[in-house]
């Protein structure tokens, strides 16, 4: 029986500025009917307050405590191992890595560092995981829709940089497991309990799944026509975070 | 019994400007002991002619019939299929694709573009191989040796545009087998009658045992310790293409 849903952001609730239909009224209903929310986002341009802000702004009344972002998460990671990282980020989110040492890095972290994506800088983070850094990911995702394009996300620059110095990344966020986990945690239900809502087959859906939550695929957002069709899994689909909610409160009412 | 040698540049002849220790006298006694010989380079930062000037000027007697390069190869594909390319490749290598329309374009190639790997550029190509443009990749490398300074190829960034386009890339040059079997047809030799000798592991030697050629990596160049046990067909080492010359001519006196 589900009790809970851990909800991806944009592309689920939002795109841009612009509210998915319905969705204000969607989460309002999953509240009043007792579904535990977690809203568990990949963003890496806009740090945790600003997400807060903005959310609330748009009529999602949510509190500090439901939101997980991976950027927050990567960050615990490299001050609990006392890291100095060199970051490969969005300057809106520099600020939230600002308390760690970056003077001679030996580490290095990858999120969606638009413009910084460069080739000089790519370099001196291929340089030094091929010195034997550990290389952080800001979770895994392809790509991202913005102003109705299709931009590439932190995956693919992450996936370049482990080709090149033949390492693998840990990965905090979705869709790793250890994330998921950590938003379970929050929770005090166990993982067949929940059901994440998302528009990425891959880091949300694929993600949930193997660490033993249930997946929505919802069909806005980023979603492209055949991609239910991409991860073996089963799953379930819906038109926008309106049906995914019906979905869930059916499933609630069932036993 | 071998009969042919297919070699590197790069990091094989010179690094730089400067000749690897002995390689002039390696290639001339080659070339006394009635080896045929063969220099396939995945360059993508000079013209063949410029390639081949250079060549002579550092004492290497090559003949244009002698030199397989990437981009040209690259060029001859895209040009048989009709295809417009969107070209992120280097500055210098623009004039060897001049001839081909580039508006409206309905394929992707990706070389060593150098300054030219930058987010917005990167992004065109991804838009397009999610579109269903053919993605083409002058070779396949990891990383190169310029100054010391080891640099990112070609081959990660391949890699990030198949990984966020969920495609996979047409590989032009080495280690593509097609590659060796064009240069091989050059001669009139059997796979194994050819040592191909490089520094890099996965693109000369791996690639040239895949198309069932003999491979002798060279400590110089871009070599880095324990590179030999990085792939587990078997195959040569050598302190420098002297050494690999050595070898290859005590294999052409066994019977």
């Amino acid at each position: 029986m589900l009790k809970a849903l851990f909800i991806d952001l944009s592309g689920v609730l939002y795109i841009g500025k612009q509210i998915i239909p319905g969705a204000v009224a969607a989460i309002a209903k999953a509240r009043e009917n007792q579904l535990q929310l977690r809203f568990v986002t990949n963003t890496a341009r806009n740090t945790r307050a600003q997400i807060l802000i903005d959310l609330n702004k748009l009529g999602f009344s949510v509190s500090e405590q439901e939101l997980f972002t991976a950027p927050i998460a990567a960050h615990a990671w490299l001050k609990e191992k006392k890291l100095h990282p060199y970051c490969l980020i969005h300057p809106n989110i520099k600020s939230e890595f600002s308390d760690l040492v970056q003077s001679n890095p030996n580490a290095v972290i990858i999120g969606d560092a638009e413009q910084d994506f460069c080739y000089d800088k790519l370099n001196r983070a291929f340089q030094l995981c091929q010195q034997g850094a550990p290389l952080l990911g800001i979770g895994y995702n392809r790509f991202f829709k913005l102003d109705g394009q299709l931009l590439l996300d932190a995956g693919p620059f992450i996936k370049a940089i482990e080709f090149a110095a033949s390492t693998k990344a840990i990965i905090l966020g979705k869709p790793s497991r250890d994330f998921f986990l950590q938003v379970l945690g929050s929770t005090n239900l166990q993982a067949d309990q929940v059901l994440m809502i998302g528009d990425d087959i891959y880091g949300d859906i694929e993600g949930a799944i193997n660490a033993g939550l249930h997946g929505c695929l919802v069909r806005t957002g980023k979603y492209q026509s055949g991609d239910e069709n991409k991860i073996s899994p089963s799953h379930q689909t819906a038109d926008s975070i309106v049906e995914a909610v019906d979905y869930a409160l059916s499933e609630t009412r069932k036993i």
